[in-house]
């Protein structure tokens, strides 16, 4: 079980080219919109990430994304997002792109937890998922 | 063997997000980008392909990248891209782009071949990449 | 008196620069955006226009803007939308964008009413703006 | 008298819209890419800025733009930039963008000088050009 979001969207002119369709690496920019959201959705808005998990960034470090169908102007589309493996430093993002209840787009994004680096605080180091994170965007509690 | 193109850019203040580093869908953009000046590299600008090959485009069908290194505001990077794979009707584009050197960046489109529909000019059909396109691209002329 | 839209938006990580401010071309592009919505609030939406007033498109003819505060991620600005002047074959759209209630944006758009050319359907012309348009986006019947 | 910088671009795939013509907000980002640019022509290099001139960005005041003429997938264009004001601690830069020798794009930014703010680092503070940034531009020493 994982929570999922739901972000909408109105396809604007400037997201497709001369095909008339979606410029494809637009979906990934809204994938990462759409992970921003599934964390604020439980309350991890960047702010409380920041402010209460000593988050310093989520760098990507893998993307894959399958086609199946274009989506055009002025459409509306749906990207469903949910945690789908979490591992110690890095956790999987699926999202699932609806456009008029067909699925159109199927995306992940592996991202990896990062805190601020001791030697340097401009600099990320990659740590251990804290379990709060975990378990809010797993919908329960975790049990012992 | 496969042709190998080179795309230099610079990285663009507009690139990079407020962890200072590209924000990762651009990537994806300029795989688009590298994709057609591989083509054109052998003579297939798009002029070329819609005159010669009854070309209609060359929609995506899966895109995936693995990310190793950041690149940063104003440091250029070259993207190296070639066909690894042909199909009957789709083409897997292989991208590595390098920074100073170093594999940051390792990805891949693949890519349908399309001419417009018999039905309806304004609709794509996929159709069998022409044995031309798939030996300007292979560097070599197919032996029979 | 001009019908006013409001576009609602909130700022993604992907719409900001090094400098954690959106980076400016964005808001011209909520510009466009916006004016496509302004157009939709009257029930002229893309289709509308296309398919009853020979619409062909609304290239820009003059854009600017002044800016006079940031906006950073995840805030959410307003984009209120008008018609300020219309003439012959075009007409200015002015954006007054709003972060937490006040005015840090505010933009202007000259857009030309195209239709198909006469001679090449792929070509437009610069035609007089018709009166329903005028009418609708006035919010009032013009007066004979 | 100023310096000039040019800035040449293929438009890419990405950059047109559904009328096949550029999406126009990608013309401000280009505008910024040639400021950097003009910076760096004469020695200004982002590092450099930040290193020996207590830099600290430069936002944009205001931005404009006059579109003359459309310009499409693969053409070539330049970007002509300089400095044609200079004030106490802001200056524009004006673009003039060519496409097969003709002018069809005409802009200007309003950039302000800024350096860190002395009570908190992370703010900026505008402040006056400092005279070697204007010499450099001006392509010659100022005279006392």
């Amino acid at each position: 079980m994982a929570v999922v979001s739901e972000y909408r969207r109105r396809i604007e002119w400037g997201d497709c080219d001369p095909a008339r369709i979606v410029f494809y690496p637009n979906y990934f920019a809204w994938f990462d919109d759409a992970t921003w959201r599934l964390f604020a959705k439980v309350g991890l808005t960047p702010d409380v990430l920041v402010d209460q998990y000593r988050f310093a960034g989520m760098p990507i470090g893998e993307a894959k994304a399958k086609f199946s169908g274009p989506s055009r102007f002025f459409e509306e589309i749906v990207i469903e997002s949910h945690v789908a493996a979490w591992r110690d430093k890095s956790f999987d993002v699926v999202h699932q792109i609806k456009n008029a209840g067909l699925l159109v787009v199927e995306g992940m994004e592996t991202r990896i937890w990062c805190e601020p680096h001791p030697d340097d605080p401009k600099r990320l180091k990659a740590r251990p998922v804290p379990r709060a994170i975990v378990e809010k965007l797993s919908g329960s509690p975790s049990r012992l």
